[in-house]
């Protein structure tokens, strides 16, 4: 992996487009990391593996899993749809498109809204609280918070634009601040690649926790959101990206991205150059190698 | 026109899907209207031509001129489109397939609250008081209002997510109440068919008023909102009610259809029963008989 | 006109853009004319008045006015939508998103395909045969025929493949050769400005023969193509032109422009620089510049 | 295995759209069959597993693995794309609104027209020739071959119309006879579920026959050809299929489907009543019964 890990760090510096989109470190040359997590805990991991970064669109792999167990699967494709199609991210258009006016996907971030104001809580407070205690135990580390001045400075006008869309459509129901509020503060939660290494091991151990063996999520909700991961996870390059690295994956414009290898082991990295699709290049470039030197992919031999 | 309107209110009653939508007389066989306006004032009406509705969808064409004349052509379609598209008329799509993210054109309903958001105005109060000013000196009545019941009532949801996603694109900018809340108390802004009427003639008139000839709009502005009128004033059946009946026309959801023959009269006509382009089903088919009857195409041998 | 022709001759040389599509004219100075005629057959021409080019989709226009004859209009509008769109000249999808997979009108070239296919005639040769000799007795001139060279050499694998989509459809029936080969030849037909200025002086005219005063095509045909002229007839700048010129016009790649004053005038430019939307340059600049000074705009004062 | 298809056929006679699309068995009770094949060539069937049937959309996936094995993957997508995007199988603007006029990727008609027109052959006779072989070997069959009546009556309007198109982009090149033919005629290659299992049990073997081990196709080429059927290859309902089933399938309007349990088993189903997506009611209800059985799906816990 250490191989791997300083070529990548030499390309990561030339990157043409290296933005340090909510990245707390401010030494630039530091800003790479990579880690693996094997299904016994055992922890790999190269580069500056302690930058710590807001998860962004990541979080939606995460809340679609709790929105999952919270109402159950007939519940939730009631409300959202499940065809991968190719929209942008900020896509208001795959709302109309949609059957009756539903999301495309919980991938794209009307679906990801939707889905997040599925799950239980009495008022936005509680409702945020329950997304930050289940992060924190797939995690396993209770000092996981969100990024307050983050949440506070955000650009919220495209996203509260698509809630009162939907909300018009009947796709969703509530007020702003009960509905929408926690998604905002979902993808402003931080952490490190170890941190999220972690998370992806717990899909990779089909929800188990790695100590315990305790179900933290169920098979069948690990299974929705790995399948859903696979084909719409990396924004409109899901499908390139399926073909070159092949691994359930989510990336966030943080330059993040947690990838899943199902029965072997979870992977995070974070570099913040970004192409032209919002996904990390240098994230893409490691994994891919280390998907074909370990064989990670979904269909490859092993 | 007398045995024209009859035949009209005797297929009006038929009409499957005959809605009062905002349509403040109760008696359901008294709400279909007529009125005719000439350039000299003279007034012609046929049925009930005192039942009040709301502007709706056909206050885009009011504002659309009082912008025009406050900020300038060059400074409006800078914002806004001038494209005819066939877009629904709540279209959230028209915003993105749009250059620079702008919508198409200024009769659907994200150009309209662009639109109104460009109109001068310190604040929202100021915003609306211009704009209904503007209103009652066109139509020549001091007592018009908008109702108020109506504005408080209505479901804000689809227009309030077309406002933040234009401001997150950069089509506008400020805060709903000043720069959203004007747009929905101008579509409630209540009249009959002769003061509507009375305002096409203004327009026919090529912006002089018809007592005074003073002109209260400019004759450039008359010709935009007449060609936009023509070309995209009537939902997703412009087109065809271009052939069909040839005059610049703008209708609302209310029923109401306001028409221009441009150097001879101005018409306005109300029947709530709309036909699947949401168009009142009586309107469209009195004004064409009319245009017929009178030569008042655009491309009618005069 | 003469010193407005002198203006834009200057523009013209400097157009980014130069192309000679089809034009015979070998001297690229000279390339740019304009020609109106009055509907007393009065000529007033400038700059280069005798340069040939093909119709290329200002033929769209002609053959719609035919099609309309052949077949009145009840039966071709089953065929073939009346809506702007927007859609590119060359768009596949425009023959999708129509109701009942008919191209959304007739001006993009799916539309026009179809259009032609309408026209009465046995075969492929006498279905071209009644569109030249239809031409040529608007354009009161015998001698205009069609290119043949440019006929032969012209790439025609685009208009092909929506032929054979929209036969799969039943949006029309037939063989290449009787349906879609008189489609090719027609925007070949070559002649000059004064040749199409004609044409449109008899549109002008509302139908009738400058002469004679004889009814070539009917008023109601006339104002059917004049209403689709005006709202789809400039590409997806159809909007744009209708506001800053106002008059129905055609153009087509070669770089002409047919414009109709109607109970005016008949115009008609060539300038073979094109702007993005595919339309000359010079031409809509000088139709501008002539339809301020004239108060040709369909909305203008009279 | 038996209790599961003697519930899918009741279900199956009960299905409101039986359609015998190419079906060549008269006998509608006997329609339905299903078939599995594990890596050590043991065969399990259910029902009339000898019923024929074209494989029409199947098709696809087999001469993606030629067409990728001949060009090479660089090659191959420069062409054509790799992203999901929920066009309909017969869309024609897949082609516009992909980059460069691509197709959106091989399991859409336009496509599999490219991919079969990238098959090494002098001429579409040789073409074809060196596909039906492939499929011949796959299968071990060498009495495999195409419905000529079948071929010779299909309508051939809509996919000639995406290859003009096509053709007209450069997307590809040469004479429809050449590069187009051999398509119409592998849809119509006429196999049973045991052929069509083993051809599944191929590729879920990573492309080694089963017999001799001999790498009939190379292990990239089949993780491409498995990622594309995953992510596309059920038409519009792709994205449901795989959270329901889960494995890598393609099915064709025949009602037949190819479904591949990587290093399990090759599976096939027919049953020709179709759902609003155009795939086998029952063949998908039982593919989703024997994937919960036997724990097929790419991300069941094994």
């Amino acid at each position: 992996m250490e191989q791997v890990v300083e070529e990548e760090k030499a390309i990561e510096h030339q990157g043409e487009r290296v933005t340090t989109f909510g990245v707390s470190d401010s030494n630039e040359h530091e800003l790479f990391g990579v880690c693996a997590v094997g299904l016994d805990g055992k922890t790999c991991c190269g580069s500056n593996d302690r930058v710590r970064f807001p998860l962004e669109s990541t979080s939606k792999a995460l809340t679609l899993a709790l929105a999952l167990e919270d109402v159950g699967h007939d519940e939730f494709f009631r409300h959202i749809g499940q065809e991968p199609r190719g929209d942008a991210f900020n896509s208001a258009a795959a709302i109309e498109e949609g059957i009756h006016g539903i999301p495309s996907n919980p991938m794209i971030n009307a679906g990801a809204i939707a889905t997040t104001a599925m799950i239980h809580g009495q008022n936005g407070t509680e409702r945020f609280a329950r997304i930050l205690d289940f992060v924190r135990r797939l995690a396993d580390n209770d000092s996981i918070d969100y990024n307050h001045t983050m949440y506070e400075e955000e650009d919220k006008d495209l996203n509260r634009g698509l809630f009162y869309i939907m909300r018009s459509h009947g796709v969703l129901q509530g007020r702003e601040e009960d509905k929408l509020t926690p998604y905002f503060k979902q993808t402003s939660i931080e952490m490190n690649c170890v941190d999220l290494a972690r998370i992806a091991a717990v899909f990779a151990n089909y929800g188990r926790d790695l100590k315990s063996g305790k179900q933290l999520i169920s098979e069948r909700t690990v299974q929705t959101v790995l399948t859903l991961m696979f084909t719409t996870g990396m924004y409109q390059a899901s499908g390139q990206y399926a073909l070159e690295v092949g691994m359930p994956s989510k990336s966030g414009i943080s330059g993040c991205i947690m990838a899943v290898a199902p029965g072997r082991m979870g992977l995070a990295t974070i570099g913040p150059a970004l192409d032209d699709s919002g996904n990390s290049i240098a994230g893409v470039r490691i994994l891919k190698k280390l998907a074909q030197r370990w064989q990670l992919g979904v269909f490859s031999r092993t």
